[in-house]
């Protein structure tokens, strides 16, 4: 089978290195040519191709900057093969899935890998990216199935776990685990800025900051596309931040440990996402 | 030579476990005989003692809890022999520092590991828990200079650098450096578990979440011993996130993309902590 893959940075590289195995023929493009040589020299594809080449593939990711996703999508629309499968990786469903019931899309599946890296661009790429991740996917109801199926298997060939649910729930639930994570990191690492003391942070500060320098331009759109639902979280977050600072100005020993109980449970309520274990038995070659 | 170490916990443990080499003798104390028991079993210790065999080492760590440290230090140096050197490993100074004014206690060394881990007790420690890690110390006036020095040999010895600063300085720092990471965890930990969904979080997800389930009673005093400058690094915490929020709301690109630019800015102005190479050249025995 054939896949393509349109923008080729560090989702898009990822996707590549991951799916690239005999059988499967990665064909890439992005209007970077110099974003094509890196992905081609690292081997995130078969070959680089046009537009209209990579429409022809029987799955096309698309994994271009946010607010280009729409229009890459309409643009592969009009040229696509008859039965290609479209599905993109914006991290905000809301404007995607907008454009799906519009246009009544059958085979485009939204979806939105829960990994990354704090280093853009396939030079940052890995194949196991999304190894023991989350894949969330938003159909809607012009989707096929079939479409849905499809990419479920590639997005397991590449060692994810797929994700079922709608574009809302996707978009309150990644404002808390990914782009409150984001805006935490940043304001935490520009706080210390001043304090000329970052190379004595432990492991919490390491932890705590490592995402906090971000591609700005990147994360500009991505806050943007999902300000509403993000800007309701960051004021419930500045109001848990209010309470416990209450607590410690009036010495609330109570109060304090409470907070800290109230996190250890939520804590062990969550657990990390592990890799599936892998379904397919060992083949066995019996002796004749 | 010998050491003493009392308090048998993840830090104390990992001292141990750190320092135990031929030629170095540690001796352990807690007054918990389950905490003796972990240690002795995960040979954090050659022998476990009283407190007062335990204060003729010829170095202490004190690594018992915040609020005790001021106590077990007045009571070994009742006991202690002439040589002993003293040295805590409290993450808050300002108590401790006030008693080594106080008393003018010569041979004790005010300190303070940069390292840690979000499970309690010595079944956690590491051998490799300080390794790369600044330790601060921040001694006094009367503080001896050759004790300062006997304790900096320890703290290379388990692999951390070193760093003298003043009380005041460390505690502002520790504030923002460890103590905001630690509430910012707890409170993005908590405010999602009514979502039911921290399954599906990235890696930015688990990486700020690490350390939100630590233990209670142990970071409410944590957070009580340097309460005025957490409060004030929250407070700003929140202004800062409030800004951000507000050109969400007013769909301001310019304003976010400048919070990104800042971050990363700071970003890479941090340096993650190195292991320091090693001093001593390797040893060649030549042919005669």
């Amino acid at each position: 089978m054939t896949v393509g893959i349109v923008g080729l940075g560090l989702i898009g590289g990822s996707v590549g290195l991951a799916l690239r195995e005999p059988g499967r023929t990665i064909v890439g493009h992005d209007p970077d040519p110099e974003a094509e040589r890196v992905a081609r020299e690292r081997f995130c594809v078969d070959r680089i191709a046009g537009l209209e080449e990579v429409a022809q593939a029987d799955v096309v990711f698309v994994a271009a900057p946010p607010r280009h996703v729409v229009s890459v999508l309409e643009a592969l629309r009009k040229v696509k093969g008859e039965n290609t499968v479209l599905t993109d990786c914006t991290s905000v469903k809301g404007d995607v899935v907008a454009w799906a019931k519009e246009t009544k899309e059958a085979d485009f599946v939204p979806g939105h890998p829960m990994a990354g890296h704090e280093r853009s661009g396939a030079a940052f790429a890995s194949p196991w990216m999304f190894r023991g991740a989350r894949w969330l996917l938003t159909p809607v109801k012009s989707t096929k199935a079939a479409a849905v199926r499809q990419v479920e298997t590639l997005l397991r060939a590449m060692g994810a776990t797929p994700v079922r649910t709608d574009a809302e729930t996707h978009d309150r639930q990644v404002a808390i685990l990914s782009h409150v994570p984001h805006a935490l990191a940043g304001a935490l690492v520009t706080m210390a800025a001043d304090l000329d003391c970052m190379d004595v942070g432990g492991g919490s500060w390491r932890d705590l900051t490592r995402v906090g320098g971000v591609d700005p331009g990147l994360w500009t759109q991505i806050f943007l596309a999902n300000r509403h639902e993000l800007a309701r979280s960051l004021g419930d977050f500045e109001t848990t931040l209010a309470k416990l600072r209450e607590s410690l100005e009036r010495d609330d020993a109570q109060a304090i440990n409470a907070f800290f109980e109230r996190a250890r449970e939520a804590k062990e309520r969550s657990a990390p996402p592990t890799a599936p274990a892998p379904k397919a038995k060992t083949r066995t070659i019996r002796k004749r």
